[in-house]
């Protein structure tokens, strides 16, 4: 690969600092770097390598001679500047949700449809990070025995919800010990010491279905990552007081059974899936220990007692890194 | 009824303290109070209704003349005295698993299986917190369209382990907002700003299935309760930094279909059930709205979209209430 000039959109933001620092420790073939964000971060530089580069304000002439840019910042803004990236020649690599249903834009997973980048006319889509995390675990297995029905429950850390999210907990962690006075502006409700089913925010429940949008981002986006619309999946998400790092309870109905050992075997043997599955050790995956790594993490895999052929397994990833900026770089580097 | 002996044993514990509250609140007959604990609690006072009574040790004579004895002082204990109080003619109503799966034991929760407290033998199990507040939820559902199966993520909060996890969890989230060592006593790693897949503690994983203790309780006590052995149940069951209130995950799947509106107008006419499932308006239980309330809360009521005759809800309720104390409570209201 020759070296590319890369743009990144939203660099400022969490996720755009993180996609900065892999491309960095993934050493990327970068000739020349532009860090775009809102007229906000006017005059604020960010560092790449070393060096310092100062931010430039994102418009439609941004993307000339560019040749990949990560955008990390918000469907509105994706929806209304990655076509003028496209038009320029440059492959824009989206982490909103804006383009990932769209039919004409590939949704990757590395690990499990590197081959669906050939498709794209220049917008690819780096999907939700509770749905990377899952399907990384769940191709192989489908592979195996074909997966039927999945019935997932998420654990989300604050961080997908970004810097002033990741303030508020702290804020709110602080007035519930403290007897202060927890003050809601991204969350609904106290975050700290609660648990709240609901992701996002008030247009959460759009769809009209009972479901959360987060919600039907993993029904339907693990179908067009997997390539199957057979398999099916229901999923509620929930937001816990965790800075990063999302956990996921997962039931897996598959076809033919597989008993917990060969699912051990398979998922051990899968790319960018690390196995951590000693119950008497007491050894699982955990929020707290996959920070900054860019793998995906499987436990407690055991045959489900109320079903002849599913298994109950606990997945955790950096919902930073695999669920948004170690992904997008990935799918850059299969560019 | 008339006015009853009581003894409380474990008053000084999280659970013995909400047993007097809630004895006095719910102004239960009572003629006379003992006040139970071990070694350690000696010269501590209890207070109930407003008289200060002091603790006396528990011990094999401790129970003769009383009429209800309120175990909550852990398995072990509870297996050495409860035979002893039966024996002179006390009703046990036993808060710990030691007696949940024995044939001779009725395993009560009132709302669902009140008639089997008449084959006691002078002990009465109160089940599992987890497992009560879904029962209370199962039932109504599955008179009116049979349960089939249940898959089950648990959001347990902190203090079903006790004071000492509590101040743990205090310690814990004070040194990570602060730069300190988390000190782990009670929880095998950190649980501020993390979930552990594993409840309880090292013994967790004895049946040697993957599942834990926790877990198995779920599976098995329920169909105990429920009465049914057809009601097969998968859990997954995770502690997480909340300080008072399960919250679950919980998908059921009936023979015949319900819809949502169905399942709602079902519930809300079920005793010990409130539904708040008002999505539009961001209405859901969460754990941090049911403290000190007895009753069990539910809501995102959805139809499964993987399932033609499922639905997904989310059932919150206070564990030391509905969940231990409040229920053993109503238990000895049965007798």
């Amino acid at each position: 690969m020759s070296d590319k000039v890369v743009a990144v959109a939203g660099a400022t933001g969490l996720v755009g600092s993180q996609i900065l620092r892999t491309l960095e420790e993934r050493n990327f073939p970068v000739k020349n770097i532009k860090m775009l964000a809102s007229e906000r971060s006017k005059g604020k530089t960010m560092t790449f390598k070393g060096e310092e580069i100062p931010c430039e304000v994102l418009g439609e002439d941004s993307f000339k001679g560019v040749d990949i840019a990560l955008f990390s910042c918000g469907g509105g803004t994706s929806k209304k500047f990655a076509p003028h990236a496209a038009k320029d020649g440059c492959v824009v690599v989206d982490n909103s949700s804006a383009w990932r249903m769209d039919p004409k834009v590939p949704l990757i997973v590395p690990e499990v449809n590197p081959h669906d980048v050939e498709w794209n006319e220049g917008i690819i889509a780096n999907p939700n990070c509770s749905t990377i995390q899952m399907v990384v675990v769940l191709q192989p297995l489908h592979k195996a025995a074909k997966v039927k029905r999945v019935v997932v429950s998420t654990y989300q850390a604050v961080s997908g919800a970004g810097v002033s999210a990741l303030e508020e907990m702290e804020q709110h962690t602080r007035a519930m010990l403290d007897g202060g006075e927890p003050v809601c502006n991204n969350f609904p409700y106290p975050i700290a010491f609660n648990c709240i089913p609901q992701i996002p925010g008030s247009d959460a429940f759009e769809d009209g279905n009972g479901y959360t949008s987060e919600e039907m981002k993993m029904v339907n986006e693990t179908k067009k990552i997997m390539g199957d619309d057979s398999v099916l999946v229901t999923a509620t998400t929930v937001r816990v007081p965790v800075h990063t790092g999302h956990s996921e309870s997962v039931n897996v109905e598959t076809e033919e059974k597989l008993t917990a050992d060969q699912a051990r075997e398979i998922l051990a043997a899968a790319p960018g899936v690390i196995v951590k599955d000693d119950p008497a050790k007491q050894l699982y995956p955990m929020a707290l220990d996959c920070h900054g790594k860019g793998d995906t993490f499987v436990g407690r895999i055991r045959e489900d007692v109320s079903h002849p052929s599913a298994l109950d397994m606990w997945i955790v990833s950096d919902n930073l890194l695999k669920g948004a900026a170690y992904n997008a770089v990935q799918i850059a580097e299969l560019l």
